[in-house]
């Protein structure tokens, strides 16, 4: 049996990157830790968000994993590190701000995040070191994750909340945005709406399961010799509404119970 | 000097209670703890919501307050104790419950809080034991803290989505509704908007503020002996965010430093 693959977030946003890895790469095994008890990262301060991601990946490490995703932009806005205690890394910020400067036409990329990824500047920073012509227009929507939790994916209200977020970045003429945040990709088509289809949307997972592969291919990650892989939930903390939510995003995959974990 | 009173919440929201309590008790003395490492308790599960409140508790009592007022509907759902190594606790949820029993006269009312707060039942519960003919009509409104610290108190936005959380329990022709979380202060002016001036608000600071002092009166807390009192203000971990909503909270207020402190 193979090693899985460690996918982290604070709370259940990084399903959605867990289930692009699971869909696109059926043959690894994955265990997702989501840090609920703590969650959100995204209101914290970046020593405490730094000081949470390396409490998880230690924690992930003595699990056996061959690999970890930090499938929460506020902890990749913190961890730098291509490797840790010599195990691959992938962090979902360099990928997304790859994809985008791929991706844009005319040299105008919008952002999307938590008040702290945006404010960090994180992404503007990633996409200029990749391509410094690009203009990069940013807007925090701390009203996105609630939205999605509601499970108000496409509803009237969000379509205003989304308008209101999108309107000072949209009349740059901005021609690819990047959902900086894992809830996100539950607002996809809404945001879509709002943006128009001209618009390219850069999701996270996908471009992480693209780099993903592209390590296995390599042999930086060995590659499952499973037929089919699994998936194993962890987290924190439990609760009714979040092991919904959990099972809701995951619907298409089988997974054994949601296991409650200590940290520290 | 007089000992302070201590005041707790997860995060900023608790601050309403504050400004509430030291304008009724302008010669008291406050210390005010945001636990906002670990912000919202809302989101959490029972069991870490009673060892994070324990772990407060204890700190604030070090610190040597004379009372100790729970600001938070998360924490009181699951403290129940009227006193705390031997000082004297209030919790938000049976002074609440107490206002409204007092304020019906058709003898139904509404709550609003965090998921937490309302999948607890505490309200009902509390309201039940005071007067068990009141009927009780509930309602979690997850995007009302959001939107608060978006600043949005007076927005359409939020007016919409008063609307949707307000609709179901004003069918049922409630005439008194409680605020069961310490942020919904900030969205008063909108709540009653959509309600209508015949709903009466009940806010739990003006409701604490009469319990103290009632308490200070019959000698239960020794009253401070000072001419007028200070606020300080400590927080587990500092954003610039937080800073500003709590500067703006307590405007009216003149604050020391705001200063981060570890609990555990």
């Amino acid at each position: 049996m193979s090693a899985p693959i460690g996918v982290f977030d604070s709370g259940v946003g990084g399903l959605t990157v867990l289930r692009t890895l699971a869909k696109k790469l059926p043959k690894e095994s994955f265990i997702y830790l989501g840090d609920t008890a703590r969650l959100p990262y995204g209101t914290k301060s970046p020593a405490t968000i730094r000081a949470y991601s390396e409490q998880v990946m230690n924690y992930l490490v003595k699990l056996g994993v061959k690999a970890i995703v930090i499938a929460c932009n506020s902890a990749s806005s913190q961890v730098f590190e291509t490797e840790w205690r010599a195990i691959p890394v992938y962090n979902v910020i360099e990928p997304g701000a790859r994809a985008a400067v791929v991706a844009t036409k005319n040299k105008r990329v919008g952002v999307l995040g938590t008040r702290a990824t945006i404010e960090s500047g994180v992404y503007t920073r990633a996409v200029r070191s990749i391509d410094s012509v690009v203009s990069i227009f940013s807007q925090a929507c701390p009203l996105f994750v609630p939205l999605a939790e509601e499970g108000w994916s496409e509803d009237p209200i969000t379509k205003v909340v989304a308008e209101r977020y999108l309107q000072p970045i949209l009349q740059h003429d901005i021609d690819t945005l990047i959902l900086g945040c894992t809830h996100y990709p539950l607002l996809k088509a809404t945001i879509q709406n709002v943006c128009g289809k001209a618009v390219v949307l850069v999701e996270s997972g996908e471009v992480l399961a693209r780099a993903l592969l592209k390590d296995i291919q390599s042999g930086r990650i060995t590659k499952s010799a499973a037929d089919h892989g699994s998936i194993r939930v962890l987290k924190t903390d439990l609760s009714a509404h979040a092991e919904a939510l959990s099972r809701a995003i995951l619907a298409d995959f089988q997974i054994s119970a949601i296991e409650k974990v200590d940290l520290v």
